[in-house]
C-alpha cells in the first residue's frame, strides 16, 4: 500500500528558475491529500497526472501567499469537473473568509461541500483519524500563525501466513488473528496461538511536514523517528541572520533537526530564489545529517517500496 | 517604437494541455501594461523575460478566477523585488477587497502603493490618458461585470525630413513643424510651410481586447477599423448553444465580429479545455476573416515592424 509524498513545488516566496511554490501530494493507503498549494498547484497536479479529483483533504500549513494563492483555481477546476464529493480543508483561520468573498465576486456556488477546519497552530492537535492513520498539527515558529502536519499509520494488521493455517478455520478466526490476538473457545481454551499462523505487521510509516519555520526545538520530541521529514531550508548557513530575521530555517538547522530527532530521512525545500544551483543546499544538510535528498519536483518518495 | 502585445496565457478557464489562463502583457511606447492576470502570470512573466516590474496599470477584464488569480502572487513577488512605484489597478467593483484581505491574512503591507480604479463595465468609458495615448473600457456581455480595453495611440508627432530643413532654423520652430503646423513670423507671413519640411507620421496603433463575451454587435462600433483585435473564441461553432448558455464566443462569432468592424487583424484566445488541437478553431475563424491567428504563449504581435 502507498505511503508516498510527491513534490509539486520547491521554491520559497519567490518562484525562480521555474521552480514552483509549496505543494505537495501525499498518498497514504489511497487516501489523497494535498499539503499547502502555492500558486500554480493545479497546473503541476495535471502535469504529473495526479488524481486531484480524488483529494479529500488539503492543509494549508499558513497564509502566506506562496503557501495557498493556487487553492482557489484548484477549487474552481474541481467545479469545473464536476466534483461532488465533500472537500476538507484545514487552515488557519482566515482562509474561509477569502474563499468566501472570492466565490462571491465571480457569483459563484460551487458543486460540492467544502468543510473548513481551523487548524490548530499553537498546540499539538488531532486533527484527522481513521482506521488506518492519524494527523496532527506541528506548532511551529514563524511570522504569523503557522503549523506542520504529522502523518502517522496506525499499527497494521497482523498477516496471515498462509501455509500454516488450518483448513477449518472460520473467517471470524482469520479476523481476530490479523488484530494480533490469540483465538480462545467458550471455555477459555487456547484454540490458535497467534504467533503460530501470522507474520508481524509491515511498518507503520509516518511522515512529518515542517512548512515555514525558524529553527525549534519544540518540534524535536513530536517529530521523533519519523520515517520522512520535510522541513524547509529557505536559506544556506552563510545566510543565518536573513534567516533568523524572516523566521525561516538553513539547509543545516533542517539537518540538525533531523539528526536531534533522530529521523530516518530528511528532504529540504522552500528553497529561496537567490540560489539556482541547490547542490550546495544539500552538501550543506548531508554534512550533519547525509540521508538527507532536495525536493525535486513530479518525483515522488514512496516509503513503501 | 513598440506597439506590441506578448500573449502569457492563452486557456480558458480550465488550464489544460500547459496552456495558462489569460493574461498578455503590453507594451506601447515602452509604457506597460497587464490585462488579466491568470494563475501563474508571473511565473509567464518571468519565463519570457517581461520587465514586470516596470508594469504600471494592471486592467483586469472580470473577476471570474481564470483572469484575475494570478495577481495576489505577482503583487507579492513585485513587494519582495523592492518595488516602490504605484501600481494602477483597473478592475470591477470587489478585487479590492479581495486584495484587502488577502493581505490582512499574511499580515503583509505592501512597500508600493496600490491606486484602485473601478473600470465602468457598462459603459465605454476614457480610464487612461497620457500625450502618447488613450485607454478606454468595452462593454461586453457575460454571467458578471466584465469589460474589454481599448488601447489607441494619439496622432504621432510629424517627422522632419532633415535633409530639407535650413541650417538656420530655430530649435523652437522644428517643435512647431512637428506638430504639424506652418510657421509664420510676427507679422504673419510665411515662413516655413510644413509639408515642405515634414513627412507624414508615424501610424497609430490601436488594439482591442475583448475577454470573455458573447457575441454582441453592441461592440462593433467602437472597435471599428483598430489594428489588431483580441477576441475571445472558447468554443468551435458545433458547441454554439454552450457558448451561448456560458455567454461566451465561437471562432466563427469572433471572426464575424472582425469581419463586421472592419479591423485589421484578429487573434483568438481562451480555448476550451476539450480542444487539445488549436487548428480546427482557426481554420473555422479564417473561413470568416483570413488574417485571424491564434495566441501562441509566449509569441510576442508587434505592430510597429
Amino acid at each position: 500500500m502507498p505511503f508516498s509524498v510527491t513534490i509539486l513545488g520547491s521554491s520559497g516566496a519567490l518562484p525562480a528558475y521555474g521552480r514552483f511554490p509549496s505543494a505537495q501530494y501525499v498518498n497514504i493507503q489511497n487516501r489523497h491529500f494535498l499539503i499547502d498549494c502555492g500558486e500554480g498547484t493545479q497546473m503541476q497536479l495535471m502535469r504529473y497526472q495526479i488524481p486531484y479529483q480524488k483529494i479529500s483533504h488539503i492543509f494549508i500549513s499558513h497564509l502566506h501567499g506562496d503557501h495557498y494563492l493556487g487553492l482557489m483555481g484548484l477549487l474552481f477546476t474541481m467545479h469545473l469537473l464536476h466534483r461532488e464529493n465533500d472537500l476538507h480543508l484545514y487552515a488557519p483561520k482566515g482562509l474561509d473568509e477569502i474563499i468566501t468573498l472570492q466565490l462571491k465576486h465571480s457569483n459563484s456556488t460551487l458543486r460540492f461541500n467544502i468543510v473548513f477546519h481551523d487548524a490548530d497552530t499553537l498546540n499539538q492537535k488531532l486533527i484527522f483519524e481513521d482506521d488506518a492513520l492519524t494527523i496532527e498539527t506541528i506548532p511551529l515558529i514563524h511570522k504569523i500563525k503557522c503549523c506542520g502536519f504529522l502523518f502517522r499509520e496506525k499499527q497494521k494488521p497482523h498477516r496471515i501466513d498462509k501455509g500454516k493455517l488450518p483448513s477449518e478455520i472460520l473467517l471470524q478466526h482469520i479476523v481476530i488473528l490479523k488484530s494480533g490476538k490469540d483465538i480462545h473457545d467458550d471455555k477459555g481454551n487456547l484454540l490458535y496461538k497467534n504467533e503460530n499462523y501470522t507474520i508481524l505487521p509491515h511498518h507503520s510509516y509516518s511522515y512529518a511536514y515542517c512548512s515555514d519555520t525558524a529553527y525549534t526545538e519544540q518540534i524535536t520530541e513530536q517529530i521523533r523517528g519519523v520515517d520522512l521529514l520535510y522541513h524547509e531550508a529557505t536559506f544556506m548557513e552563510q545566510e543565518k541572520d536573513k534567516a533568523t530575521e524572516t523566521k525561516h530555517s538553513t539547509a543545516r538547522q533542517a539537518a540538525a533537526q533531523a539528526k536531534k530527532a533522530g529521523v530516518e530521512k530528511l528532504i529540504i525545500g522552500h528553497f529561496s530564489a537567490r540560489y539556482k544551483e541547490l547542490q550546495p543546499l544539500l552538501e550543506e544538510a548531508q554534512s550533519i545529517f547525509p540521508k538527507t535528498m532536495l525536493v525535486i519536483e513530479g518525483e515522488t518518495i514512496d516509503l513503501d517500496v
